[in-house]
């Protein structure tokens, strides 16, 4: 649209309609992405399929629904995370269609089309108490076309346990590791395999995790090479570069 | 060779020369990996012109000297980081051949052969005291195999001076960050491309930046999805993993 | 009146009727205003329609109300921050004619004389988390006579958004930015503009924004010159800072 | 001379010398700033006479040598912050006109010329090992051309030494605070006068000071409004921020 | 009694009805402190008269209850601290006579008796919010026989109205001074008199004031000699300290 | 049982039944542990009469129930730490014969039989607060077959109470040391007896115990050598590392 | 003297040689101490035989050197602390009669004289590390006319050593307790005595001491009341105040 | 001696040279261990053989001299931990036989005898930055008797290589992990196996491993039990606990 406007507006000049002063002006005040910065483009073929993204935390229930509402009316797919239950009900209320994963706390609007890929993005976590974040990378990954794998509580104090799964490992195409506490998990997967690793501490534990970071630490001076660290309980995010990572070269 | 050690035993207990029992206690003190755990051949066929990497913060010049020289007996390519000009002048007494990467602070001793890529990796960075680190992950980049742009001295402090580039910022088909102070720059790059964008925080800066936690906290909060962070200065790591994406389906 | 005290004080010295000895004593003894220390006299004239403002933040309803209902009884503007709605209720018991900013969390009492300015300041926020900070910017900038430009959530995720309204910014006078998160929206609007920047960073965010520390490093990290910063969530200290420096030069 | 390029191609446009499609990919490959985003106007304008400053710190004093050199080129004066003598050294080999401000740590080479203003800013500090960034934040505001006044030494230990020197602080336009340790002698000015007060922590002292973080959570926490602060030790920062102000309604 | 024991010891050794090997055994054993050690005859001087004193925080009220029950049985005045109105109403059903001091969250039992002082220590605080800490100094150190003065709300913001009481500064043996957000105040306290003042941080405020670390951290970094710090809150270990140097040479 | 498949897997081979080929795949195939890492064996073995724990921190009661249950089916002895009362109540629902020790919050299904020893582990507490991490150490040790001696109540502030013990303090085999705020009762006993100290510091406190990082600090910092640290209110960590060693040499 | 002209003024006001308006005008800008703010006088007195004291931390040699000259123009008695043997060596130059203590690195010029007390203050220090600290703060109290004891090395790791000296503990009137690494020792002597105890925690130490955190949070949080602290390593600001005390109810 | 000090005053009470009363002022006043306090025994029996340790950090050359010459006058074997070069160059100018440990940097005077015992203690450190914490693990282990393994540079970057050694793993009594950076190798050690682990993290590393803290987080909220913690850097700590475990049960 814009780009016509732009195209309309130098044939005008050309047509001595407009004059250079008045086209410069034009120009000039015209909103940026009018002159196709790519990243426009970008996010606007984005947004046919793909998930327009809301973080709940700090919003209320009131401004998460009326935001998913008008993303609804220009996107097929929205997608709100760390969503309450209060929040899903007063979604509900005004969109039946609503959808609630409760263990990721993500509610979403709307039936994502487009493009899939066979590659395995798969998601390791390291307890039950992580499973919230680690469901939000699972189901932010499945929502951008993925296909999922799930490996849950192999935490580091039961090693064995994450050896009797190695061939999920070496099959899977990207690997999100979520642990809390020590976070050691993510160092333990980064030595053994040589896919990209996305790792993401969590705010599970006590004392002196605080809060998540310890496992954060960890993450970040992991000396296996491979090994990218997103902010503590960030699923979304997780998932999210994994989707890119995993469809890189897949005709984009 | 392992592989076969394992069907001799196989074929011995076959032909009756080994009884079981041996064979049991055999097969239990192998050596791990003399079951092929697939990190292993991975890790051979890597060592087949891939750099063995040694970090040198913490170890003496004669330490790296003696690593360097064992490693470069089973390898083509050695390449140690964070590597003062008396730990070269070490190296290079003993292996004249060693060059050194002065800015990046890397020694490298031979010649990485095997697969390259066109697929270009961008490195940007914000200041001229974050060359070393920016540095590091260039050349990590370039030995492992890729094509490496680099736009330097780009900083947030002057927004336009990073539109004039807008171009390598979308042919790159993976984007490292490198940024100390306040380490905005990941999020208006994550902001403008759908690229997969590496950050490095760094040291760089003094007062609040408090070492690089700054930039580190401003990084793993970037609200644009799709920016993955490393350890503050580990320019290594992110032209290492950059690398593992930037060859992901260039068949492996 | 003091002054005055003063002038009576030296006029009885000169008709004898106060001892020198005596004279000494009680200018000693003086409350040390009446002197006329300047910023009495600033601040008795600033009492003249300029809000008297309460931190209800570890008062009780009830102590709110009362230092509201002290100070409105020689004030004609008093006003209260970070009020919560039970604050709220307990004041209009008392003062039927209190107005609840809700998103702002400010309660007002009167109304506000004086100068007014048509030189503008322009509020700036990342998202909608962000907002009460900012709408306590906004209410305490219009509570001291200014023109307040909004300009909302227009985050650095999408900093596309942010340059469509790029002439709110060179309009404006004085800018406030509120963001949370890695609050690298300082950083942007300050690399572009040449006005004063106050950024206060918000406790928006989960994980390792740890509670606003994140953004407020990023803020005061900023390589912009011309930017500085206000404690965390403190709307009410940029708004007063920008008010301050948005009427200079205009007759104080 | 951008500009100029835009009205040419808008008149090839017009004469038909270039096609509308052409002049389409031209416009969107056209360096950002030729379309005249406004901060680069101003940037323009601010050269003449305006310092260009480099951070010294984290650079080789051949970057910081070469990077004046270029600058010097094309701008009447530049100055380079936080340089040690050796940096100066070195510049003046190739630039013997380069002066050295010692106690501030500041290298400049030519004469800044342009709009002078007799309002003053006000550089108050709090003890002598503070001098140092106060003398940065001083030499910065006089270079953009302020009036400034010093007032040293004043620390809270001695408060009444403070107040000898109150006609300093009522007459001053603008104060810049500086201190380290506990930092409160930014909440004594703030008390007292109704100025614009600049809050600068500095990384004196020891022990519980941890390298000025306790000056600046202090100046942070301040409860007087109308005080902002820099980060640690940047007298720049606050001497830059000083003169924006400080020259507001002058017509910029 | 136990010096009893001792005694009634070496008698019978003196009359040989105990052995000089047995004596010797029994000594070794004997409790500790019934060797006099003279903390203890303090300690026991001390219960007449002088509150034992429980931190309710961490334990329940019943909890709470049994140890006052506990302490009052042999001691004339039993105090609590931190107590919350739920603990003071399970005290009240089994001791009718306690008594809540609301504020201060101080449940005390009994009468104190004892000596009693004229010299004063004054309480100082800056805010409506530091209220329950400074009473908690307040009421603790008159339970301790002191007289004490009372001067709060007199904030830095406002530092005139501290001003126009310096007689009680003066007049007071000990101050002490009770501060959240910046805690400025005990530096300007300090600053004024050559009076021992007891720096109390509370973790009044909000964002950088981080739970009182920043009020702290003032007050540890204060330039002016002859001012200490007690934890954060602890209004109680001001008092305590207060009293005991308010008493000193008083012939304890 | 694996064992015994791999044996009769080699025996296939013996007798030509399985190829090598086949052999080689299943070996690789198997999971781990089935090759006998010993952890395994002494897991299996521990599981015999040995708590598997769980720990409820970020875990729903109902997770908690179904996890119980599981493992109580090949378990004659389960243990849940940090159980709060509710998750109690839902385990009883369908576990009758659960038993909740309230102040240790820990959830116990069965009885543990096994090997038990007379050597004695102490608990030594500081205060009423840190009751529930002392309870979980001692209940813990208990469970695992160790003679249990709790010392309560025996803070720095009294220390003489504490000599009072000093025979419970050199009879005991392992001492565990648990101590909120300053955590200095681990030093003291450090510095008393040559036995190992298992050292716990808990969020005991208030203000600047910083929610038990004061008493981990201080542990840590411990300069009498024989003290070794846990994560902080890690009670079950200290009870099960203090088992450990006092069954030394007992014929694991 | 300046009460002189304030009675030379009135006076003149009262023989009508001075108007009411002017006497006003010169009352206002007489310099604040001049109308007897009664610290004034106390500071005047104090320099009688009272050290001044400069901190060399963040001086140059020849700043203290120029510092020390100024004052000991007016003063008989000069201080300064944290003196590197360069400063000593500087001072030296131009002052002779310099003296150095170099543990405790205080330089001093002059003699005290003035008022002595027979009542000792006691300074504890746990190891040889410590010295320098305790030395500062010995001096310091030496220095201000108070008799001091020492009893150095008797760390909490040998506690017995400790009890050996109780009667020194016992006699001393105010006790100062210098401690690194985890700083119990200032816990066990609050425990033991009801002497005010002035706790400084120093840098002593390594790994988690983090450069006295350790010891300072420690100290804070000593649950035995009675025990202040100063900032790590400030022997100075801890021999002043319990020189302050030592002295209280001497007849200031 | 002491012992036979009181002994001899009973007899002299029981003689009547001594009056009761006396005896019982002298009682008092005997240094406390002449009571025969248990720890006073045991260090005693100690020092026959066993290393009385010297921190040599924040102490001179000339110092550490001292202390170990007056040290190895009463004791067979005296060793200093954290020596410099210098300081051991220093101690063998009076003690030619001193000896050096260069990489744990360890000096030892005399030849410890006693008790051996066969049992094992294995260091497991993970990369070559690592050895000088290590080697003063293992240093002092052997110093106390113990038969220590060392398993150096098996990081968890090649998890592999740790398993090619598990033979070393199983046949350990007690095991010592040291590791910096992230310091996962003790979540893996102790998660395969169920000896005690006594886990060092060190300050090894760069960026957010800030000086062993990330290692420390990591090693603290280990989830594996049987894992505990000693400072940063405290081989010495680690080496002495392990020993003191690894014999008990030997007859101490």
């Amino acid at each position: 649209m814009d780009r016509e406007k732009v195209i309309e507006l130098l044939e005008n000049v050309r047509a001595g309609k407009v004059e250079v002063a008045e086209a410069l002006r034009i120009l000039k005040s015209l909103p940026y992405e009018d002159l196709g910065f790519a990243k426009i483009d970008t996010h606007r073929s984005l947004r046919k399929g793909f998930p327009e993204v809301i973080l709940c935390k700090g919003k209320t229930p009131e401004q998460v629904t009326k935001i998913m509402e008008r993303l609804s009316s220009r996107s097929e797919f929205v997608m709100a995370t760390k969503a309450s239950k209060e929040v899903y009900e007063t979604v509900r209320k005004v969109r039946a269609d609503a959808v609630y994963h409760e263990t990721a706390k993500i509610v979403v609007i709307g039936q994502r089309k487009g493009k899939a890929t066979e590659k395995t993005i798969l998601v390791v976590s390291a307890g039950t108490a992580d499973l919230p974040v680690a469901e939000e990378a699972a189901v932010t990954a499945e929502a951008m076309g993925n296909t999922v794998e799930r490996l849950y509580d192999v935490g580091v104090a039961g090693v064995h346990r994450f050896f009797d799964h190695k061939e999920k490992l070496f099959q899977a195409n990207v690997i999100i590791v979520v642990a809390g506490m020590e976070g050691a998990l993510a160092s333990i997967v980064g030595g053994l395999v040589d896919k990209p690793v996305v790792a993401v501490p969590t705010s599970t534990g006590y004392g002196a995790s605080f809060e998540g970071l310890a496992a954060l630490l960890t993450m970040l001076n992991c000396c296996a090479p491979g090994v990218v660290v997103v902010n503590i309980d960030n699923g979304f995010g997780a998932g999210y570069f994994a989707s890119v990572i995993n469809q890189m070269g897949e005709g984009t």
